[in-house]
């Protein structure tokens, strides 16, 4: 029997996953991880606030999301200053992403990112048939001048960029963004991805201006706030673009459970203050970690450390496999020269230790293992 | 400024949005349904069991869902004796009809569809550029003959059938879906959506065969389980059909709680019992309802009634407006002749009671608007 064809694009597209899950990594070890650092998930948790105003819809769960997202949307255009016609709610900044390639990027249309940088964007440009162009770091940052003569050179439809950077943790600040977002050629579109940016150093975000038509904005509830488990991201653009979406989005996707969740967590701003604080304190805990085992730390804007372990791709692999078998969950950069640091997720205390406890003896075992 | 072009294609969709939500039509007007009775929901909510589960895990909502859905799927699997391997999770039906014809038509391919069946398949081939056919209801029931041959005519990638079907309610037997299954040509993809299955007559389900590489199955906990506001549907398929998902979806789309909720409503068989108890009351009553009325109302396999107001489109689009003018959110299919009718959901007794207190109030203002 014949088998119903897939498309020609789709037939081509890997059945890969960018990022295997810690819960797939614990069934094959057959044991749960110690600690959970490698996913930038928030240890301190959600706004309590947001894990009441969840509980209290939970009987409401039989009624489907508000489509709209209306009143989270009002929330978050009060909250910023702009208008709900700005902004786009959607299943993560990963769905978003999807759905502003699907709009932008045709067969062999070009799109421009950072070597290593978040590999979730690669993937919605080649699930759409794009062509990937990608610039170097530039001593572990995303160079913006780069990527805008990339995306000259190559006509670009879009240019990726996070700011933080994942996963480097490193920065740009608002000035340099706003020089960026003002050198984007007129038929391009800028994605800036703020994932980590209620983590970054106040004067990091560019101001917002919906009038301009070459930028959209990532934001997202799975950070800072704590709810990577409820699929809540935003965009933030002009209107025109914002209403765009509404062409390709799944309209009923949103969860009602996590509309309530995102939108008590928003009005929860102490809860904020507070897990920037526990970061604050974890970054430097990881960073003297590093400095204890001879190593140095990137400067972080992030939740988590990157930590340069002082040689090679191979050395920091052998280092981050060591750490995995000792129960530690991290992650590392992919791609050359950013693959010589593992990343490591700030954590309560208790994880932290942990880390740093299982990090001596990764280090020995990476150094016996490429003796 | 010139503006970052669409893709052609996306220059083209619509932002229109299939259904509008109860919560806009509220917006719009002033006030709160008294009765929701429009989209299919459960008013008999999710098992209490769900909410348990689901509230158990709200304070790891700072974790990501597993990616894989290791344990639903496991669970689903055993519960429909096959493997996790022919099992897809996603968020939602919605979400899954949008990514397999995303794997299989692109510009051109022709799908086929009934006239005035679920519109987001319809909603899904036009966001990918394939060539929508449709075929007519017969006597108010989707036709598996119509729907093989004018796929054989347009040499269709896709066929779409809901069984029971939506919006009419009406079902066909398992020996009648096992003869289409059979039937549908080697190089085509049958879509079976049985969002309603679980509340049709025994003998309404083909048997399982996912050897068969012509037909993927679609479920969901939205309708009988009463979780549409948790987003969790699910995919059944031979392996490779189901591990093609895998190129194209969001990895990290699930939400923790929503996977959560979806297990611990799959082993409550219990309060699918009761809730099949209770739309088996509810139809009766709104037949009853219908029938007061000098109405007749068509046999259901589904949580709702769809009752012919005895005239044309126009008076039921009269009825309609004046039961949602009076407080009573209900919809009704789109295209004729099936839209002499209006589709109410099952409700409770109180809401049951709105309606029947509504309708009558309503048919008279369509016949005096119509006059």
């Amino acid at each position: 029997m014949k088998k119903p064809a897939l498309t020609p694009l789709a037939a081509t597209l890997p059945a890969s996953v960018p990022f295997v899950g810690p819960e797939a990594q614990e069934r094959q070890r057959g044991a749960a991880f110690r600690a959970r650092l490698g996913a930038n998930e928030s240890a301190f948790g959600p706004s309590p606030k947001a894990i009441t105003a969840m509980q209290n819809v939970l009987p409401d769960a039989w009624m489907y999301g508000d489509p709209e997202s209306h009143d989270l949307r009002a929330a978050l255009a009060r909250h910023h200053g702009i208008l709900p016609e700005n902004i786009m709610v959607g299943e993560g900044i990963d769905a978003l992403l999807g759905l502003v390639v699907r709009l932008h990027v045709g067969p062999d249309d070009a799109a421009v990112t950072s070597a290593g940088a978040y590999p979730t964007f690669n993937y919605h440009v080649a699930g759409f048939g794009g062509a990937l162009h990608s610039v170097p770091y530039k001593d572990d940052h995303e160079d913006p001048d780069a990527l805008i003569a990339k995306a000259r050179e190559t006509q670009a439809k879009l240019i990726y960029i996070a700011n933080p950077d994942n996963p480097m943790g490193t920065w740009h600040d608002a000035a340099t963004m706003t020089r960026l977002i003002a050198a984007v050629p007129d038929t391009c579109l800028l994605i800036l991805d703020e994932a980590y940016i209620e983590l970054a150093p106040e004067g990091t975000a560019p101001a917002m201006d919906t009038a301009r038509r070459n930028v959209i904005r990532m934001r997202t509830f799975s950070k800072a706030q704590g709810m990577a488990g409820a699929r809540v991201g935003y965009a933030i653009g002009a209107a025109d673009l914002i209403d765009a979406f509404n062409k390709v989005r799944n309209h009923f996707g949103m969860s009602r459970i996590s509309q309530a969740g995102a939108l008590a967590a928003l009005q929860d701003q102490d809860w904020l203050a507070h897990v920037r604080a526990e970061v604050a304190k974890s970054r430097a805990s990881l960073a003297g970690i590093a400095r204890q085992n001879g190593l140095t730390s990137l400067p972080s804007a992030t939740n988590f450390v990157t930590i340069d372990c002082g040689a090679d791709g191979a050395f920091a692999r052998a280092v981050l496999a060591s750490l995995i078998a000792q129960g530690i969950f991290v992650r590392m950069p992919f791609v050359a020269p950013q693959d010589r640091c593992i990343r490591v997720s700030c954590g309560t205390a208790d994880q932290t230790a942990a880390f740093g406890a299982a990090l001596p003896h990764a280090l020995q075992t990476a150094h016996e293992k490429l003796r």
